[in-house]
């Protein structure tokens, strides 16, 4: 049999929430000049449809969002019995295909073939040059590109997922604080912060980092076999997916007690992430969250030991759009949730990151990660 | 932080082995009239550098070979130290771009803008648009249309590992064999499937299909919430990775004595697998393996409920190159690993699958499963 099983968002929308979205959606490519969308497995089709198939594969699964026709996904035939139990299924036309046929012609029957369309980020390459085999006079965008903010504003029930899943790596960090650190691997407190989160209902463990001493000064450092050690900084990111929504909260804790520097850096990155923070509110530029979290650090004169963006937006994944990043002018909407995260970082000796969830209300930001941002000292 | 971790190779091959392949790469590049070759994280990425980022985001990683250069590794400079640490980045350089630079610009740097590339199947259609966007004399095949067989023919030690991975199938088999079925939940028989997959060695699990009674016509049906009843025929299809490398077999059991019907559908699927096995041999095409299958279901009357092709090849992933159906004239290779599947499926009513990997050797195929192909009687 197939690849990968990628996590299914359970059935907490409705059929017609999922009809309302693929309306707004083919009104969204509309205003924005395209002739319509083309989703494939994964996100974008998850939100829209609430469907996942069993594996992504070579087999094509697409669908087709055009204004002023019925949405049609395409499906491989011996998939049509799972599409057929998606939530949105009954929102949307089946087509399908059976192997040894071309999946592009079908397609592409559903196409003009001289629209622009926007195209899931995620598609598979080999089937973008399958379309553009087929319909040579064809364009194509990226969604991220020509519709970033698509997923971007949540709906209610959407913000109680994500704050529910936030409370879980809440919960998360309550407990993983309690733990022995000194003496064991980062691979061994991982494998704790793993644990935890599945024991707090989520179903998918997207990252467990754990950065001690020198490994905290890589943002991209997972879990290693370093043995942490009495007097380390420890960078702790963690999160997944609990109910199909997203959690991603950091805190930076310390094994004993900190030097004085130690607790400055804490301090002046505190102070970044609620600077961050305070920025939050409707009409607001992405990137001004950025400035803001950027200006105490390079203030304080460690401006070039912040060395990533300063939030990525949260979902149906960990990780989209809207990104808090110098030269990112779309205004804050509420609805819209991202993480706030900066970071200091000290090559060969330790980093600090402080990461919240954060969700734009009518007159400011509210935060779904709420443990302390003081910090904790571990054993 | 980021997307979801993939299964990495564990580092059981050398820089050198990795050399090799990049150098074969490129020559099969340059004998199809290729540029080059464009390689996205995922099997073809682990298989020619052991390199396997932490997550697969929108940020760009690519291996550009291109005949009479080093392999390059254009990669997020956040990400750069991850991939220093690959087996084989003694074998090519990093080339590392920073957030807010145009990745795009720095691979395009490395390519001709008047050349066709083989492209990863799997590669972001975003990436692929930003190519095409900074480069637009160049053109693109998908790598499995390009070169099919890239990966295909295995050596020595990735057939060790593919025999490892099935023995341990095998022993699955064994184990699931005594337990009860009789009154248990398709998904409570997964579970088992899972934790024994897990503990013959797997560090992931892809598939555990218990297609009970009607489901098992479904040939894509996973697991349900039905309630396995004595009489039923039970089809169970399973495997993942072990050490980086897939197994995929399928036993049909039955719960209880079949009626004489479900025997008879059940020993034309075992001759259709035999015959099907018996046809490999190097020089032969694949379609003869699916013909020769096909040919005793069709003779016994079945034909219209053989719903699909006879066998897909398994490597680093478990659903690659070379398939085994109608129209395709590939010759088959020594080393080559692939799966004879055939099945049976009458819908509404039970389902029959029987599945091996079989290898290539100099003189005909050898199974890389072993268990009994008669039917099993279960509890």
């Amino acid at each position: 049999m197939t690849g990968s099983t990628p996590a299914r968002t359970p059935a907490l929308f409705t059929a017609a929430d999922y009809r309302g979205r693929m309306e707004r959606a083919v009104r969204s490519a509309a205003d924005a000049g395209l002739a319509g969308l083309l989703v494939a497995p994964g996100p974008d089709m998850v939100w829209l449809t609430g469907y996942t198939p069993t594996a992504v594969t070579e087999r094509l699964t697409a669908l087709v969002l055009t204004p002023g026709h019925d949405p049609v996904l395409v499906v491989p035939t011996l998939e049509a019995p799972d599409a057929e139990h998606a939530t949105g299924a009954s929102a949307l036309t089946l087509r399908d295909w059976t192997d040894g046929k071309d999946p592009y012609a079908v397609t592409a029957a559903l196409l003009d073939g001289h629209g622009r369309y926007g195209i899931s980020d995620n598609t598979w390459a080999m089937h973008l040059l399958g379309l553009q085999r087929t319909l040579p006079d064809s364009s194509y965008a990226s969604l991220t590109d020509a519709l970033p903010m698509l997923r971007a504003v949540k709906d209610a029930a959407e913000l109680e997922l994500l704050a529910a899943a936030g409370a879980a790596a809440d919960a998360t960090f309550e407990e993983i604080r309690k733990v022995p650190f000194a003496g064991r691997r980062e691979s061994d407190v991982g494998h704790d912060l793993a644990g935890l989160l599945r024991r707090f209902g989520h179903s998918q463990v997207d990252f467990t980092i754990v950065g001690s001493g020198p490994n905290g000064a890589n943002p991209h450092h997972e879990v290693g076999d370093r043995v942490i050690q009495r007097g380390d900084m420890v960078v702790l990111d963690f999160g997944g997916l609990k109910d199909g929504y997203g959690s991603d909260t950091t805190r930076t804790v310390h094994v004993g007690e900190p030097s004085e520097e130690e607790r400055r850096v804490h301090d002046i990155v505190r102070d970044a992430q609620e600077a961050g923070y305070q920025a939050v509110r409707p009409g607001v530029a992405c990137q001004e969250v950025d400035r803001a979290a950027r200006a105490v650090i390079t203030d304080a004169g460690y401006g070039a030991h912040f060395i990533h963006r300063t939030g990525h937006g949260i979902g149906v994944t960990t990780h989209e759009p809207p990104y808090m990043i110098e030269g990112e002018e779309q205004p804050l909407v509420p609805g819209m949730c991202f993480s706030v995260e900066p970071g200091i970082y000290l090559p060969g000796r330790f980093g600090v990151r402080i990461e919240d969830i954060v969700t734009v209300t009518e007159d400011g930001g509210r935060r779904l990660n709420n443990t302390t941002r003081e910090m904790v000292i571990v054993d």
